[in-house]
């Protein structure tokens, strides 16, 4: 029972749970499910689905995260990478608005929970690892930039198509010419409003003596306003009938609980697309919840968090949803508002509820602009290129990784601009150990220390050449260094011993030592002995399984400054 | 033209060339000529060709090899691998014995040509470190093995079908009771035969007072005697009546030039096949060139290797062939009969020339089981089940690639081995990296050393900690030093400084930075200042440009005996 409850963080909070957290929750639980509604709407829009879709895929999965989930303010639910990523992979598979494109993004969100399961059950959450800081930031600003062009169509009220960003921003321009006016002014004045109320709304309402926690608040919930206003513009001038696109009628109701019917050619088809929106959708979660955790002093376990998220997946999918994930703007108005505990989420999943069980209605006149709009408006802040400038001057090959990551997103899709990002940062880590730095090196006087000869004033001996690698030795490198190390010995001919400082080596392998016994056993006909200092713990290990010490021509010694002198003693004997 | 002739190292060599060297390069290609004469045959057969196409494959290629290349012993023409890869590759897409099948087999060897050239021209040789000596050695011993299995129904005589080793294995055990009697005498016979020779024949040679260097060559020829004793025989008894196969009638003459033809479908579907084969081809060739050169006291350039494999192997596409490369056993048997000059291999195309002109007919009795019997006494050479040991003793990661490719090209194909065999080696040392050796040190008395503190008998302060990281810094073990770090300070109450002491750290990218800037902030509101120590010049290039100095809590040391000594003071102030 204990182990079952091990993984129910809920059962270890609950028992404390106060009045004072329930009204925290609950006030927080107001703001958010009122946020949440046009951003649920415009979600599902992203992911090229009825904007409905977007409110069931934020009830169950909150509910399922109180449950399982370890952060206290991190919101479950539809967010923008996601579903960009469900619609470019549903939309080379179905047509847009058919009934298999929708189920399909049920069996998406199933696979994703059966994906997140597996890596909690085979503690894979580091795969994440793979996807470094620049490829994910570069990640974020395409897939935002992305985002805003395919959503500027419905600003703007054309059909403009393609199959990436370059396309669709040309096809836009190329439909200019034929856009609807009033949808235009409708999406482009929600657009100035929304800007203009995170610019100018904070300072006006302080000025106005709204107190500044309050005045924050009120701005996050711009959008609420701004989509009442033109749901009332629109109904009263009959907008509709001049071409300007609506939501339309909305079923109301909860959707029906069932699990997608899944067969093994679903599985081929969805199935990679399903591990990239895992691993994406985890990466986005565990650093909302951790930056949040951070802030409030709570600690949140990363494999715990896939279990909730698997949780949240498989509950989206029963609930007739797509892929959902903790998400940043979604969960910071979460934390602004106070949430106490994760029941903030269940109480969020209520105020959802109502709103499809009796306020759909309200929505049919809404303006699929004004969706557009407010879409734009959130990705924005997925957008860094300052990020981009300060990544290129710090490190070139992060640079090139976060570039690469962009164009594939711009120029292909973002699973192959995802791809394209991991690989290449690998790709580059190891080229850039398969030629390490190799540094003569000599004693500097009156100190123990050994400094390469280029840089400093050394103090060396004829007899001895003193080699540092800064790098660990494996396959990669080995026969680099077969071919480097006897050129390093050319330039002094009288050398007789070599010693290799082994201070940077932190692992070799079996390529390795095959190349170092060939360079060992060169320079033996040669005339010269090879020595090791400053091998560490690990490296010593695999040197005396290979049997390689009884190969060496020389010795090994726990330090440079000992080796050199032993050395320099043989060579005076 | 200085430019042209630099890619032409004939013409360094050729001006010198002297009449002891022609008599040296005479006597070793005829050798050679008598030696690759059955071997070149029953390659073909083991590419899925007629045997005629291997005697094809030696000439031309053996001429482009002299003119380009830089090993003077180093013989080119079909070797086992390649032609097991070509086999596979082919066997997928078109029947055996088509027409289609043939000609696939010259657009390899075009397109093997092509990949080689590109190599060369953007200096991609470095692609081949990438295969590990384990991944190489498992990778020759599986190819040996699936060779042997996939003879073994020429030895005997049945039509054994399988899509693996292990479904081959099984499908031979099945037709055990339909083996043809006369077909596995004679292969089984032959086999013993050429291992008796290799057994006793050299010490036999020697007792009856041949000199050893002689003896050496006669057992290299016991392959030509075995055949044509086979010959004899079949042609005698009209073994053909009785269901021996016979290589048949070949028709004489040398092929026709011409270039494949090639479209973009072919492209399509043989280029990844055709980078693998040239990948593996220039690794063998290479290496076996390097241990010749070695021998010989002369050098091999990699880059001109690969323009000179690149024009063999285009040679080959134009005369009919198949994929070639560098082979081992031909390489050695040229160079154990002396040869002194590339110019040996032209002879040696010459010889075979002649035979393909004049002494086809003299193969049509060629039972194929000897040929079966050649290739596999040939091929055991490749097997090494002491590596695989030795391996696995030394290192478990090294051993798991070899076996992961083992099995993979016993178990599914030989392409499929050796991806797995990379991918999984290059995986492995990421994942040694990504929780990197990480100590607590301490200064080691009378000296200016810092030794982990679990180790040795070392001073340490209370306000002071230090932590060596064994692992250059990135994003695949950024997450893993955020959560470590804080966790090892825990134990130090009284802790005020943070050493990090950077000896083993080689690089550092964004994704560190990124979160040593988290671990610096966060110990920093806990009290706890950080500095850095021992940090080599290119990582400490990378924190100046990214401003990371400038956020440092504390102060960066050149080593950590001046920075423990002067945080110390700091303290005591």
């Amino acid at each position: 029972m204990n182990k079952v409850l091990a993984y129910l963080p809920i059962a270890q909070w609950l028992p404390g749970y106060q009045k004072t957290d329930a009204t925290q929750d609950g006030l927080a639980a107001i703001i958010v499910t009122l946020m949440l509604i046009p951003q649920s709407l415009a979600y599902a829009m992203v992911a090229g689905l009825p904007p409905v879709y977007g409110l069931y895929a934020s009830i169950l999965p909150l509910v399922v995260y109180t449950l399982l989930g370890t952060s206290k303010t991190l919101s479950v639910g539809p967010v923008a990478v996601v579903a960009l990523m469900t619609a470019e992979t549903l939309n080379e598979l179905y047509p847009l608005g058919s009934v298999e494109y929708i189920y399909g993004a049920s069996i998406l969100a199933l696979l994703s929970g059966a994906v997140l399961l597996i890596m909690a059950v085979f503690r894979l959450g580091f795969l994440t690892h793979f996807i470094s800081h620049p490829v994910l930031s570069g990640f974020m600003t395409a897939s935002g930039i992305l985002i805003i062009v395919s959503q500027s169509k419905h600003l703007l009220g054309v059909t403009s198509q393609g199959n990436n960003a370059v396309e669709l921003l040309f096809s836009l321009f190329q439909q200019l010419n034929v856009t609807n006016l009033s949808t235009a002014t409708i999406g482009i004045g929600s657009l100035l409003a929304l800007i203009g109320s995170r610019l100018y709304l904070p300072r006006c309402l302080i000025k106005m003596g709204t107190p500044s926690r309050w005045s924050a608040q009120i701005v996050k919930l711009a959008p609420v306003f701004v989509m009442l206003l033109c749901i009332a513009i629109v109904s009263l001038f009959h907008l509709q009938t001049h071409g300007v696109r609506v939501v339309g009628i909305i079923p109301s109701g909860l959707p029906a609980l069932s699990l997608p019917n899944i067969n093994l050619h679903d599985i081929y088809t969805l199935l990679p697309a399903a591990i990239l929106i895992s691993l994406v959708g985890f990466v986005e979660s565990a650093s909302v919840g951790q930056t949040l955790a951070a802030k409030s002093n709570h600690k949140i376990l990363p494999n715990q968090e896939l279990i909730a998220l698997s949780g949240a997946n498989i509950a989206s999918a029963l609930s007739s949803g797509f892929p959902v994930t903790g998400g940043l703007s979604r969960s910071v108005v979460n934390f602004d508002a106070g949430a106490s505990t994760p029941l903030a989420g269940t109480f969020t999943a209520i105020g959802i509820s109502l709103t499809a069980l009796y306020f759909t209605p309200l929505f049919e006149s809404l303006p699929q602009s004004v969706l557009a709009a407010i879409i734009i408006v959130a990705v924005s802040s997925l957008i860094d290129f300052k990020a981009i400038f300060h990544v290129w001057k710090t490190s070139k090959s992060d640079g090139f990784s976060m570039s690469l990551t962009v164009l594939g997103v711009l120029l292909i899709n973002v699973e192959i601009g995802i791809i394209l990002g991991v690989i290449s940062s690998i790709f580059l880590h190891i080229m850039r150990t398969s030629r390490p730095h190799i540094a003569v090196v000599g004693l500097l006087p009156n100190s123990q220390h050994f400094r390469n000869i280029d840089r400093y004033e050394v103090e060396t001996c004829a007899n001895i050449v003193t080699i540092r690698i800064d790098e660990s030795l494996y396959f990669v490198n080995a026969q680099y260094l077969e071919d480097k190390i006897p050129q390093y010995i050319v330039d002094y001919p009288d050398a007789k011993h070599l010693i290799l400082m082994c201070s940077g080596v932190n692992t070799v392998d079996v390529s390795a030592l095959d190349s170092l016994k060939k360079i060992i056993s060169d320079l033996k006909e040669r005339g010269i002995t090879v020595h090791l200092s400053e091998v560490k713990g690990p490296v010593m290990d695999i040197l005396q399984h290979s049997h390689f010490i009884e190969n060496l021509s020389g010795g090994v010694y726990i330090d440079q400054f000992t080796a050199y002198h032993s050395v320099k003693a043989i060579c005076n004997h």
